[in-house]
């Protein structure tokens, strides 16, 4: 039979540890297509080109702004970083599912240009949770972590744009719920071509 | 955190397997409530009133048509057969899924009536399986199981206003997908209270 891939978006607030579960749920659910970002800003020490980011001249990256090549995009603090939409477009149209960790602006800026994307919330399971794991980065200062919390509770409200919202409790049970996520999507009867279903039932 | 039921329908063509997988969820899941149809045929020997129907009187019935205390309800060979919308009302705002196995007209007037039910469609894997579990139920004729087959043909067209389709391949795989979509609509936003969330959040 033949199916169309998903786009899944773990999204969510900053601390709420996207990153942790889709780097898990990779692990997991080795078929997915990882998206990686494009960005303007220079490599880091230990940072692979088109693993990490595709590190790209801002001529390069207007250029694609200007050619609707990117699901969304933002600019913070002087440099660009965005979603390049052609790797997406390719692997949904594969039938591979493709993942994305991304902020909260970010994801409603995708579903306005992929509306049939999967929106997951990723939530922290409390605001001292939440505190607790942005201090442990210990890269922020206090007024900054107290900016990324007030901020964190506004995007909160957000959540009734998301297709779901998984609470980060535990890795494991975000981890397991994601993985649910993904497994029901894929038994969207959309994503199947109705044709090929009514001839497999037919001759098989 | 408070959280509202769903109504998990688990739908089909006669023959798709509806009745064993929605027994293995039930097995697999014993926090699921399953709901029971009245009926105004006879019981029959080994049939117990109140687990595999209600029995009820044709002027008990046909009041509970006139009062909408129906979720769905045909009129089959002289005998009614319907969902009561009451226990399943009580099991959804006491935060319990609610499961049942139907056929495909008794869903599809169901989401008229609960449109925030979730319709998964139980598809037998091929038309010569279909065929052969007909058989082996030797319950029909010849002439029956071709009209169950053209019938099932038609049903499949029907899809398209399901939420899900599930392939009833293996048994199985068809009770761990089921398990999969249940497990992923308890993550809809929509199911949750916003303010407790919330509060959750601020306070933990």
């Amino acid at each position: 039979m033949n199916i169309k891939g998903n786009l899944i978006i773990i999204s969510g607030p900053s601390g709420a540890g996207k990153g942790t579960v889709c780097k898990a749920i990779l692990d997991s659910m080795t078929d997915l297509h990882l998206s990686i970002s494009a960005t303007t800003r220079p490599k880091r020490v230990g940072e692979r080109a088109g693993a990490d980011y595709f590190f790209v001249s801002k001529p390069a990256f207007e250029a694609m702004i200007a050619g609707d090549g990117l699901l969304e995009w933002a600019n913070v603090y002087g440099q660009y970083y965005g979603t390049p939409v052609e790797p997406v477009v390719k692997a949904v149209e594969q039938g591979r599912d493709v993942i994305m960790e991304i902020d909260v602006q970010g994801a409603l800026q995708i579903r306005k240009k992929f509306p049939g994307c999967v929106l997951i919330f990723l939530a922290p399971p409390s605001r001292s949770t939440l505190e607790q794991r942005l201090r442990n980065r210990a890269t922020d200062s206090d007024e900054e972590i107290e900016r990324r919390l007030k901020w964190a509770e506004g995007e909160m409200q957000k959540v009734e744009f998301y297709d779901y919202l998984v609470l980060n409790d535990e890795v494991e049970n975000a981890v397991r719920k994601v993985a649910n996520i993904i497994n029901a999507e894929r038994c969207r009867p959309a994503r199947l071509d109705m044709e090929s279903l009514m001839q497999q039932y037919r001759n098989k």
